[in-house]
């Protein structure tokens, strides 16, 4: 069976997800596909970005990721599909592969990106309004049943980017910003470990709170207080231990984080 | 693999809509399951027929569609299955396929309907509570792994229907109602392009705010703006660019929608 | 094909359930996914364990069911594995599994439980806050491929358990608990119908609001009216006919519930 993932800001309500896999099984049902989210933010290309890199890595090579988070659709903004390292991508061309093209590079992985014109893997009508399952999908589930990327159409190289804000390094500080807010309340921010790591002791401050030390992982600090680790995915975010970081402090999105040297 | 969709209005939390999946799997592991939705509104049948309607169509022929919107479990409500097309349908006989039977029969499509009453078919056990689990998921498995139609009980004539609230036409006037509010907060009306195609330029009004002119797709317009348009299946939205009509304009469902020839 | 379920409190806007499905299928793409519920209360083992203790007997033996709700994760929690009848469970050794070890001493099923300390089954990188992407996950993914329990790690018999609050029995009345609210607002209690099989007619009392009698099913009253009555598993619980009794009586976790003979 082949893999493939969806991520959507279509909730989960309206059935708008669930008919994509219609289409993609009524094109293959031999595709076993993963929900990965149904619930970025709507419009919000940058926090489907950084859902993408932070997860997408460990499916298995030859993954096919369909990525539906389109503000544009219906416009001239173009439906493309790549191949970025080991893994595929389909969705609308608005920035939200950025992440992957950028650790792609810092990987030394191949990129190979085209746009997928070639309606003859399309739905036979198109809306102006939901190429998720007009278009994306379909393409997805002929990628993911072995179609060659190239067939889908012309390459391109000229793909929309974005950077992500970065941190700005001072002497004995560091300054990054809040990224995204997750389901547990713990706020992730985008400063690494490389950034701060020629500082000892550190001391964390957002929204007036400051966090003396950081800590490995969740149980070295008691039920109620605030955090600072490194996540999973080697970002720095805070967090309260069996609770809500995000409630306790609401930070907003792009809020600034000071890191210190204590 | 078959292909099988759920329709109900369970959520997700409390583990009814994953039973289904396991009670499913047991008869015929070799079925696909879509997940079409679990956030109906609850006991809102009509708001799950137009789902329904809305996306049933896109998925292969002969997947089995098991709807659970069930206000009625434990009385006398008949349990029922159908052939409607070249789909088949598993759920309770309270109208919630009352869209299906109509596009039927504007299409002409055969429809076969069983109340399925055979017991074989059903789980040993039966609680007073929870028919998804215990009749209708195991039919749809059945159904899915090739038992007739027929097998699962006698066929009636006379399942439980309703008429969709029609607009009301005028000569240069339609008056159309809400019908249902998607998770981008746009607003899907009862009015159809064929209800409006004989005028050329048409104002909107919905709760005293008024839309000059329709758009083809969100791009023709700023973000913040509030548009009027047809989605992908035929039914006049109205919708905010890159946000939130709901919110806006805070309709309730049934509220009257107005074209006016401008 | 073999069936797995995933339980854990991790929502589905992040993409950490998804990921999880990849990490498994890239183990082995022949394993059907049943999300049994993501939106346990965070932190919360006994919602989860009543979750598990509703659900997991309806899917078939074989069934391995996977639960992350890990408040201990990177602590000296031990992760493990268990057969506990014909099912298998991965997870962290929390409690979680609780009342499952009970449900299988009340019938004489066999239970065995493993440390699942062998690390050749897990990721090669182990995160401090991720054991259900990094451990949880390849390990039920190798037990649904055909791995043998004891190759995951040491046999144990002293896993952490809990014991749900038992109702207080006196001569003509019983006191239980409000144990889990579902998503309907259904207020599901610790009683069960032999803790009041001896009384006739009953009232029930939460929140200062009384029932007279009980009832088979919703259908036996109007639309608004609360009734009690026994549910699927067989828990007492509280409900208002097609409307949520949770919002009606706004009871919280652990109140308690007077039964008394009429």
């Amino acid at each position: 069976l082949a893999i493939l993932s969806l991520t959507t800001d279509f909730g989960t309500k309206d059935g708008n997800t669930g008919v994509m896999k219609g289409v993609i099984w009524g094109i293959n049902p031999e595709i076993q596909i993963a929900d990965l989210s149904h619930y970025i933010t709507p419009q919000n290309v940058r926090e489907a970005s950084l859902v993408l890199d932070r997860q997408v890595w460990y499916f298995p090579p030859g993954t096919v990721h369909v990525v539906v988070v389109d503000p544009g659709v219906g416009t001239k903004r173009r439906p493309i599909a790549s191949q970025i390292g080991q893994h595929f991508f389909v969705g609308p061309d608005n920035g939200v592969f950025s992440l992957l093209y950028e650790r792609a590079e810092k990987n030394g992985w191949p990129v190979k990106i085209v746009h997928t014109n070639n309606s003859k893997y399309w739905l036979s009508d198109i809306s102006n309004v939901f190429h998720g399952r007009d278009i994306f999908s379909p393409v997805g589930a002929y990628l993911a049943s072995g179609v060659n990327l190239e067939d889908l159409g012309e390459v391109i190289d000229d793909p929309i980017r974005f950077d992500l804000p970065q941190p700005t390094l001072r002497d004995k500080a560091v300054v990054g910003q809040v990224m995204r807010i997750d389901h547990f309340g713990n706020i992730i921010t985008n400063i690494r470990a490389e950034h701060i790591s020629s500082m000892e002791d550190v001391n964390v401050t957002l929204c007036g709170y400051t966090i003396e030390g950081m800590v490995k992982t969740f149980g070295e600090r008691r039920p109620g207080e605030i955090i600072a680790l490194f996540g999973s995915t080697g970002y720095l975010i805070i967090s309260e231990v069996n609770g809500s970081a995000s409630n306790r402090l609401s930070p907003k999105i792009d809020d600034f984080v000071e890191v210190l040297a204590s």
